[in-house]
């Protein structure tokens, strides 16, 4: 049995400690500590790690820690809403988010051509540049072939594209897959539909990548789910490691709770109905900010897969 | 300016009434109220209505609710996720969902073959079904052509329902398009990709698709949107009518909150930055489970639109 | 087994009717309905019955709703916060309060001398105007004894309103306490240190009236408890039950989530660890906006409290 | 203009760098940085802070930071509930709570004895030998004098306590008043009321505190409140530092939204309708786990203050 303990600040604590201790102290801080123990362990036992996230924790700075997380080979698949996707391309090609706040007067950010998501903001400009920039890239995808599943075209762009902290540039270069279910839920998918009424015999087989996401594992694998926030990339995730029997490992991070019986509230307390997660120290729901907990539970475990030699 | 009143109880009361004076109470039923009113005046102002909804929606009961909008001309176009699809196809095809518990012991529901969605359960029996159903629909529509937009699929599949609560059925019938963004995220998409394994040409085209959502509207129709629960649905919806110039008239009812910045937790707030939202009684953003929020808010509406001759 | 079934609209639909059909649609509709047919179960067993509500609610207009439960005989203790106690006298004696918007600007209201709960605007001049009437009161009070518990205190005030949708004046008509166990917190708290500026020896004993709590009900005697939101009021009754063995019957509802170890979000699970609960039936937590929920479930069972004669 | 930036690890990162990352990363981390510097901030311009959380908090291990931040000077005046004055007595006298599961088996965990709070537990017997303690406690300061406020009363029960964890210890030790406006809700009230039948002339004054926490501080001085959770002692906090024109700085840390109307949802929007906050530097709102959310912010805090020597 273990015991609650009194927390105390020390000078220069260092985050790998805190988390360390945040385990003896009460709530979500104790899910946190045990969603970073689950993350070793998925790691430890080679499992494949699905790492979900939704389009809002690209606009985020977590961007740049999505890269750096598959260069360290910590996700083997990636799945994501299509607004990572063009946010990811918009900023490894210049663009800039400002930080603004939740409760900016709209009328006038309209007018300042802003558009808000939470207390970040995104130009239209933005927008606009994204357009330019990808309208060549399709002109060269479909150069090569008419018909593409997403994640093939995925990985194209990603090798287009120059900067380390990209989540598709390092995607590509790591041979880690990319799946967007919806891809024609955003600004992509109008560019898309532009780009069919010029080439008729242009198509985006999402068909043929439901097998892509069904061959990046198998029954005999073990398997790991890292979802964070609700929405269909964590389900699509889910729907894969199901079809090979579920998965064995999972860590769900989201502010959604599970009483409107949504997805995105939906606990890992399921997981054990899958068959496979053989106790409670394979599984954690953690209930708060993506953009905090996500950090502080990964920092902690890649401190010690690092010291394990277990990091790329 | 408007003034708390005693809300009392009296013998008999309808839901139109206790709609009307909880307008009166304070916080989220000031809220619902304003929502009805909302709906009443897209209608009145012969707005184009969006209604969207997420997949766990069906899987309740509010599934012939939303037949019955459609049959009564409430909704113009419906986007949903493709568990929704699913579920609305079993329920047409004899299966039943049973009432259970939020927090059932999930790893005895797996070993008697049973799927929970908070607190409802459907049998592994009902997917098995499922897939036999829909099989030979697919086999239909391939005779037919090869080459599918998700919405005309789905409007096929319609017409081969024979019940008057499905919401594919009312929706074939009375010439509402059902979009689906990410029709492979669900058993549904491994069917397709079993289909599409056996006839490569098989080609289900989503780009297209986009293409069909945008031409059900225009920059000169008015347009509004009733949003239920967030994901890609939500998002979907809003996608369009941005690209026509904005909703005049928009009603979120979600669980989630803004503070996370996710698309589930954007309120109606930002339909203003779109520049087309007149002013506060055009908008309403309910906190709250749908599965209480929408029936009430929309049955004043409906009791209102009947008096005055406005439903179908 | 029950099963989920289609929700349909026919015009004029009753709330009671409403609600009997949430019982099988799915997620919090179906604990909506379970929390009605506990309450009945509650009255039927002739349960002591312990209604405690925060002070926002009195702030809204289910002020005039606890006034008739009371009056009908629900309610056999109350249990509220000194806000919930303030605002009773400020509407028994003329005061008015507006409903606003959940984002007003706060630094205009400020100005205009507005203070904000919520989406609901109360002036300071009520609170002036309620030092100018609780004045006198606590002169009569102090002429008649020194030393006052805090629900007899409440008792006295309450027959010297004159307004029938009051829950004070209810309350001292109906012999039913109303318990207040942090006096001081609030406006009122102020008014009754500068009164004992001046009387010393005036005493208000809150150790005393916990007894008066206790002696309410008994070991043998059935008890529910309805704990409409969080706080103190909530945590108080469950205090006085529990001292007494625990409650047979339980309703929480709340828009607060277990997840945070606080009393606020704590579900009626724990109910079950009091012993007495005999099953599943007894107990209902609901997850959602008071003003919403609690009208829902108790309408349902005030129409079937009416129909079998047990009204008073 | 500030803008979004890659958030990156490196190895063996402190937990203030983290936390000064995560101020351009986005949603509730740019808030929580926030926080930190306001915190900062108030201790720079020796404002007067009140530090309030609610029980559970003590119930986990925050208990030992609480103790550590009034031992440096941070907190000037701490209010909370009863249940947190019990657990830090209990705890100073060597009671263990252990930590356990949100999903526990409620039914089991009451045969066993054990009572539980979120994820964590206590046992009966820590009840039982807490008023072994108290009894002895009270008589001594019923030796002294009849008549007791409640801060005085819980400054002697500090000096009576051997525990430099203990948040009443360390407030005793520091001159640091403790306030806590509902003294009887919760098992201390049960010992408080049968020593009252023992000893008639007994009193706890609370409206006496009324008085000695309006003495904590005057209009001309400048105040800071940093409210924890919800409930009484965030709302007692407010009123004292409204009746003196209101705080300059505010910090409020829940997971309840404002959206429900309620004061454990009330943001710090509110502070600027009390006209003294100069902008929106000097308050900030943090959505969150304050187990989790609180140690972040405050550790940013203290290495900031420590360097410029601004620790006792």
């Amino acid at each position: 049995m273990k015991y609650v303990s009194d927390f105390k600040w020390k000078k220069g604590i260092k985050v790998h400690e805190m988390v360390e201790y945040l385990g003896e102290v009460g709530f979500q801080s104790i899910e946190l500590k045990k969603a970073s123990d689950v993350i070793v362990k998925m790691k430890k036992n080679s499992a494949k790690i699905f790492l979900t996230f939704t389009s809002n924790m690209v606009t985020s700075g977590l961007r740049g820690f999505f890269a750096q997380l598959i260069e360290l080979g910590i996700a083997d698949v990636i799945v994501t809403t299509v607004g990572g996707i063009e946010e990811d391309i918009m900023k490894a090609t210049g663009e800039k988010f400002a930080i603004g706040n939740f409760d900016s007067d709209d009328v006038e950010l309209h007018e300042q051509g802003v558009n808000r998501v939470g207390n970040l903001f995104i130009n239209n400009e933005s927008y606009m540049n994204f357009e330019d920039r990808v309208m060549p890239m399709l002109d060269k995808l479909y150069k090569e072939q008419k018909r593409w599943a997403v994640s093939e075209m995925l990985r194209k762009i990603g090798l287009m594209l120059k900067d380390k902290n990209s989540i598709l540039y390092q995607a590509a270069k790591n041979d880690v897959p990319i799946f967007c279910p919806a891809i024609t839920d955003g600004s992509f998918g109008f560019h898309l539909y532009l780009f069919q009424q010029k080439h008729p015999d242009f198509i985006v087989d999402v068909v043929k990548d439901f097998g892509n996401i069904l061959y990046t594992t198998s029954h005999d694998e073990k398997k790991g789910v890292i979802a964070l926030g609700g929405s269909i990339s964590k389900h699509h995730a889910i729907l894969c490691t199901l079809l090979h029997g579920g998965a064995e490992y999972a860590i769900y991070m989201t502010t959604a709770h599970k009483t409107s019986g949504s997805m995105s509230g939906a606990t890992t307390d399921e997981a054990k109905s899958w068959g496979k997660v053989k106790d409670d120290s394979d599984v954690a729901t953690v209930i708060g900010d993506v953009t905090i907990m996500f950090p502080l539970a990964m920092i902690k475990a890649l401190e010690q897969l690092s010291k394990e030699g277990l990091l790329k």
